[in-house]
């Protein structure tokens, strides 16, 4: 059991089972697990908090919100980016941070210690804990065996919903509007979990339509599609990018991840070509429309790009910073 | 030498010869080397300060006793667990932690730098080093050549003074006594260095008796059981955990260590599942009775033991935070 | 950009290009990229900067100076020393940290990212970057890319500004001058950074002498020499190490570099145990001299020379946090 004061009101372990937010007097908040677990209250309450997080951020004294908090980083697999982001969060709060950047080969997980023995000891040592994990559902298992909130930093081929968060928060402070939105998915559809996760966050908005431009081999994926017939959101498949970016509020594009296509170099070669964001795609592009990645990106977006102030994909890593800050906050400290 | 005041009092090089502590008109603690440097003044000295960090670690506000210095965690072989105790314990009282988590392949020790050169060096960056390190007697180098504190976090086949001192202080805080207990030793006594430790600390106490249950290929060697009885500590093997367990105050589990036996899997497959602790085992312990382990562990406790209020090893991991937070306070600001 | 209040003025991207440094009513230092980049009056404030942090880090409360600053340590190499070294600068001055210890296998650079892209993430997360990385320039792509200070940790065979920095300063230090003084380089002469970039820095004072005592396969190159002389800075080669040594203010001894033999270890060996300081040096060296060394040494220096007061290699190791302490205060608060 955690001991900080500040904490336990926000790791209520009795309320563990959805819904995991509660908003009334006070906004709950006790883990992060997945892009799914948010509603419609609970993204405006975070946007809030995140917007508040950018002046403290641009604040030169800084703050003491989360002064004498640890925040434990436990990464399975390696995600500088999005670890960097998530301490640096923790830090520009006055938090502290223990890392462990490896812990697959830590001594022991590679002992056959199970994750929930892991999660045990590091809660003894830590106030919150963000997972990286290469298995679907570890932060679940995490979250459920731990008495101090845990957030889900990307579990295997499952959620990141950090990402979709920032994802999400980025278009609102793009375009100032969600409801209403036209968004092409570009790229690998099929094996980036970015792009799903969107796509669900995207389903609790109104008029939405969603457009998916990719190569044939990596095309989203039927589960999705079905899901947003089911919540009643407009959805098309495209070859056209140019048509399609010509429409839209943000075109999404993401990388053909190789690494999914083994030895079939052939075909990722001939998938990596196809939709390429350029100069082209911008001149077709409304004045107020945007361009996001997930980054890192390859040649998918091309340079010259990055000189158009429509190119958002830096600011949406930025994003991720006042994102991951926002959560810390609701879940240490509450709203 | 080191600049630091508050560090130098407790650092001197003059005295850097046993006996390591002096009682008196000053607590002084200048290096962590091994489990038999603490005599049981010292050990209660150092339980004191322990009790103390637990309610300063119950404390939202934290502490800012060691605010300024800084400690190196030094470690030839990563050891996650260990090092998050240490860096939580120093954070957690307001210090500052400097990482290096595989100094094996840090670049000056690969291209053969020696360890006397290599501490001189991080010296001079820090206040005090926490040195884990693959040969047995590293610390004792180290600390030889240091100018500032040393403590050993595990050298090799050699100590772990600090899971010894956790080990005792666990017992005392969940037995609230030392003297006259039972104590049974279980599982691998052949190369675990926590239990041979645990029995080196346990013969400073009175009238303790102490069983040793382990498959024969591993059973407790003989350096151990001549030093017992030569202090007078009574001991026995057996074969029988259930009774064993029936009459003691402690059954102290540990894991096989497979990497031990090579390629004679069998032997280790065998020796595996001999003696575990499971729900049998809790039916005859004593309602005041404990069960620990030093943890990593496998299948020698099973997961349902977890549920039950003598289950005390996540206690024991986390008391290893308060041992190591009163030594730091020892060593850096003294009593 | 950065949003950083105190950082802004320090990196004012219209000045990245030379002079990185205007010494007028305010000092400016933008980024840390190559030791030619300093000039006199800019290495005497600098020093005078670092003679100011020896007191703050012998003052036990500490500074806060860089309180609220985050300092981002990429290491593309691992360099387990001189990111010690930054980080306890870092630390000392009541600045953050974010570690990244083998960004080469950072996710994002293993799936092709540019550095360009890197360093925009990153520098979203922090307030100065520390950049170590493999590549020659790698340093000024970076600072030409970044809205924030980065400084240059060693890149490739390149530069290694900081290193050069605390060789003079240790020199100053050590023999209360700079002008007129005799300097020795020993040992591998045309893989070593360390002594290319010092014999630069030496060419910045008046009548300095250096004499050059390597093996034959690992001479000094010809540009250093032809920069020399275009200079008017005196220098002789000799196979006299002891002749040498009873002339120097400074002997710098070098590793020979095992890893640029490749599989000639014959030639190796035989450059290896050419020139030794050992204590038939130090007794022809003279009473204010001293031997220096960038470390790690293996047996070019013999241990017991360590015990002579003129042995300033640690002394030397010990500069560097001086010297990036004044760096990193330069670089994000100014003068």
């Amino acid at each position: 059991t955690t001991t900080r004061g500040p904490a336990r009101c926000c790791s209520a372990v009795e309320t563990k089972i959805s819904p995991l937010f509660t908003l009334g007097k006070k906004f709950h908040l006790d883990d992060v697990i997945e892009a799914q677990q948010f509603d419609r209250d609970t993204l405006n309450a975070i946007f809030e908090v995140a917007r508040e997080m950018e002046e403290i951020e641009m604040n030169p004294s800084g703050s003491q919100i989360l002064k004498g908090f640890i925040m434990a980083t436990l990464f399975y697999e390696p995600s500088t980016r999005t670890r960097l982001s998530f301490e640096c969060a923790m830090k520009r709060l006055g938090g502290e941070v223990l890392t462990t950047e490896n812990a697959r080969e830590f001594s022991s997980a590679a002992k056959g210690e199970t994750l929930e023995d892991t999660i045990r000891t590091v809660e003894g040592y830590s106030d919150i804990i963000v997972l990286r994990h290469f298995e679907s559902g570890a932060t679940r298992r995490a979250a459920a065996t731990a008495s101090i909130p845990v957030i889900n930093a990307g579990d295997g081929p499952g959620q990141h919903p950090t990402q979709a968060l920032l994802d999400i928060y980025t278009i609102d402070r793009e375009i100032s509007k969600l409801d209403g939105i036209k968004v092409a998915l570009v790229g690998d559809l099929a094996n980036g979990r970015t792009v799903r996760s969107l796509a669900y966050l995207l389903a609790k908005y109104k008029d939405v339509k969603i457009y998916f431009v990719s190569p044939e081999v990596v095309k989203m994926k039927d589960d999705i599609k079905d899901y947003l017939t089911s919540e009643g959101v407009e959805w098309e498949e495209s070859a056209d990018l140019i048509d399609v970016a010509s429409k839209c509020d943000v075109v999404y594009q993401t990388r053909i991840q190789k690494e999914r296509f083994g030895e079939r170099t052939d075909l990722y070669e001939e998938a990596r070509g196809k939709y390429i964001v350029d100069s082209d795609v911008l001149d077709v592009m409304q004045k107020h429309a945007v361009v996001m990645h997930p980054l890192p990106r390859l040649d998918e977006i091309t340079v010259d790009v990055d000189l158009d102030p429509r190119a958002a994909y830096f600011r949406q890593a930025k994003n991720g910073l006042y994102i991951r800050m926002a959560l810390l906050k609701l879940l240490l400290v509450g709203w």
